[in-house]
């Protein structure tokens, strides 16, 4: 590991200001976590001058890279002209059009300023139009800090229950029990358990949430089967079917859900919708967001936020969005393709049993011959969590490739083949030096 | 009014993609919102030309009004570096030390991206600290969209109960019942109710929640007898003193808290610490803090956010704030007080029975002769509330000056003399007006 002086420096202040030294857990690593100096394209380089791929992108936030030079143009415009108002402003008309246009579900939409506020915002109409307080959501989901969508969001061996029944597991210490009561965890993909998991709550149900690429139970893909009979099983009884496409949004043109017959009755979006700025927001049905509408004489969802639809995000991330056009949606989810084909030739020339899963512009690596198909599944033992970071450290310092991490990498429109390549080729030596290891995973 | 063609035509599109038209109720406004084109110190300026004074600035988020430009020229310079990293960034530390030095309860600091995760992420930890789940907060205070920090944010005559024990008024519909449960409601200002009330939970809470000068209650200050008799109960009951000074922060140069002899555990933020950009943020005790600490082996408080201390943000809100430097923030609170001292005088010339409550840089209007000192004194009736509306209308098409629709002001540094003026001109010509229609409330 290359010394790091002034980003250990840096650190050893910051842990004096800041909780644990970060703002945030994802950036947290040990023995110290590195400070960006600059990032352009697909390249971030740290406060030592390295410079690196960046496959992680703000945690798949950033579909064009950093910089982007149309968003840059294009927010330094308004920077000029305000960031933030106590008036509407015409570019969120215009990027409500946009994406109201763009997918089929969409017939109304409302912003807000992460995906933990869209997911909260979801979760709340759904209850507002249902006048029901429970919800559902699949063990393993991540959707957010809202105590409600946390529920089983890390659950584990010692405490995720019988799969027929699995718990609803707390995540922070000191969260309301009833919390765990008013959330209802089913496991993914798994239909039969499913259905009988929601039927026993049938009355009770305001929604039911489905990330259909969920990046922490695997990022495997909802089955066709398993959203199919999930609608269903929400038009029989009364309740909404509503997808976290926070994440996965950047899947298709219109987001992973244009791959399914049916349709969710609200999404929540965030990351690359925001252009490289905070952003969050809630979209669906017209009758379902009309819980927002402050016409209503009893409005039933009383909400609000000070930087909500900011004219910077708007800029942004419009600018953002009608870049990541139908042609280029294509072409990046092709140059993915081509990414996951070389890795798998990797693995093979390795001969180390490792799957591949994902969608779209996304895909996570697993020390599996065979892909998880189930949060139980994928779930990694400690000895192999801690391989994974060991392999991202390699790869991290040795390769100069920043991934997620899962394993996982959400890539750019602004990448090329040649930043394919030095992946391809970081991943194969890090297979052939990790092979042992990850071999003895599997065998024990 | 004047005719407003544009905004109009504006808003009905807006109506087909926007939930109620809107993505914050705040703008919303019969029998259509105006729309802003520019906006640039403490002017707004809306498509149809019209200039208007913003004394609004963003709902109290823009200390330094609009595209202040040492703001703007540090935002441009770190546009070109990137926008959102997976790392670190120096300007996070800088800034989190910036905010540390300058406020005695802050020993660490954990940036977010709104006032409502400011709030939530304050209730965690305390939840988390303590181990209790529930939270005692003061009726009618506005602490943002979180299901637990809103319970009694807008209790009325017909559901608010008997002052002793005011009852737990979920807002938005579908809530689950157990927040009310979680939630203690205690009137503000009312030392004895308080502390008969919080005794009666005395094992199960974890924080109350103080705003010290709670925009939505009245905006009075909470007497220095109050804030030390709960101050003093936290300690004899183990529990934490919170203060939410996502608004207040602006009324010293270390918040509303320096007023006080005794100190917060934590204090959320938000508002004009983002200098003009999306933020939040929970400060306090170092040892409360820790159960954010990724480095703890039993983590109690799992918390990230992708936008979270994003580089622009802390560009921008460690610009503002370095400018609302003592010096700056003495005259600024001058300025309000003589802009105070000048509608006393319009209100004695004009012989209306009107009162201002208010703190720092920060003042509302009552249709009462003696300023209301409780939330139950201070809630408008329905005729009280349309006059309200009627009056802030007439100063926003006629006096051209944009205010907050409580009927209160949140002045900005670029403000003068000249602005003083107009206001109170406006507000002489106002009160001379609506003087039949204010004394008949009174006397009703």
């Amino acid at each position: 590991m290359a010394k790091k002086s002034s980003s250990e420096k840096l650190y050893k202040q910051a842990q004096k200001v800041l909780a644990g030294g970060v703002s945030r857990n994802t950036v947290y690593h040990e023995p110290f976590p590195d400070y960006a100096n600059v990032a352009s394209g697909c390249y971030i380089t740290d406060i030592e001058g390295t410079a690196r791929i960046d496959f992680a992108n703000n945690m798949a936030a950033l579909i064009h890279g950093h910089s982007f030079p149309p968003v840059i143009d294009a927010v330094i415009e308004q920077l000029k002209k305000g960031t933030a108002y106590t008036l509407a402003s015409e570019i969120e008309v215009a990027y409500a059009k946009h994406l109201i246009k763009r997918v089929e579900s969409f017939e109304r939409i409302r912003f807000v300023n992460s995906g933990t506020e869209a997911v909260m915002a979801m979760i709340k109409a759904s209850r507002a139009f249902t006048g029901r307080s429970k919800i559902a959501k699949a063990e393993g989901t991540y959707h957010g800090t809202y105590d409600f969508a946390e529920v089983s969001q890390t659950a584990n061996p010692t405490n995720w229950g019988d799969i027929n029944h699995p718990a609803s597991v707390l995540l922070a210490h000191g969260t309301p029990k009833s919390v765990s009561r008013d959330v209802i965890i089913f496991p993914y993909n798994d239909v039969e358990r499913t259905l009988s998991i929601l039927d026993r709550h049938a009355d009770e149900i305001a929604c039911v949430i489905i990330d259909p690429v969920p990046h922490r139970v695997g990022l495997m893909r909802g089955t066709n089967e398993f959203i199919e009979a999930v609608y269903a099983w929400t038009r029989k009884n009364d309740a909404l079917l509503v997808f976290d496409e926070v994440i996965t949004f950047r899947v298709n043109y219109g987001g992973t859900q244009e791959d399914y017959k049916v349709k969710p009755d609200l999404t929540s979006l965030g990351k690359i919708i925001g252009g490289g700025f905070p952003v969050g927001a809630v979209a669906g049905r017209a009758d379902v967001m009309k819980v927002f509408d402050p016409h209503e004489k009893n409005l039933l969802l009383p909400h609000s936020g000070t930087f909500s639809a900011n004219p910077i995000t708007m800029t942004a991330g419009y600018k953002a969005m009608q870049y990541f056009d139908k042609k280029a949606v294509t072409k990046l989810n092709a140059l993915t393709q081509k990414a996951i084909s070389q890795i798998r030739e990797a693995i093979q020339l390795a001969g180390v049993p490792v799957s591949v899963t994902g969608a779209g512009s996304m895909f996570r690596m697993h020390f599996k011959a065979t892909p998880p198909t189930t949060y139980r599944e994928a779930y990694l033992s400690k000895e192999a969590g801690a391989l994974v970071k060991e392999l991202l450290d390699y790869m991290y310092y040795e390769e100069k490739i920043l991934m997620i991490n899962t394993f996982s990498c959400m890539l750019s429109t602004v990448m090329t083949q040649k930043e394919i390549d030095r992946l391809t080729e970081g991943l194969f030596r890090a297979f052939k030096a990790f092979k042992p290891r990850i071999e003895k995973l599997n065998n024990s």
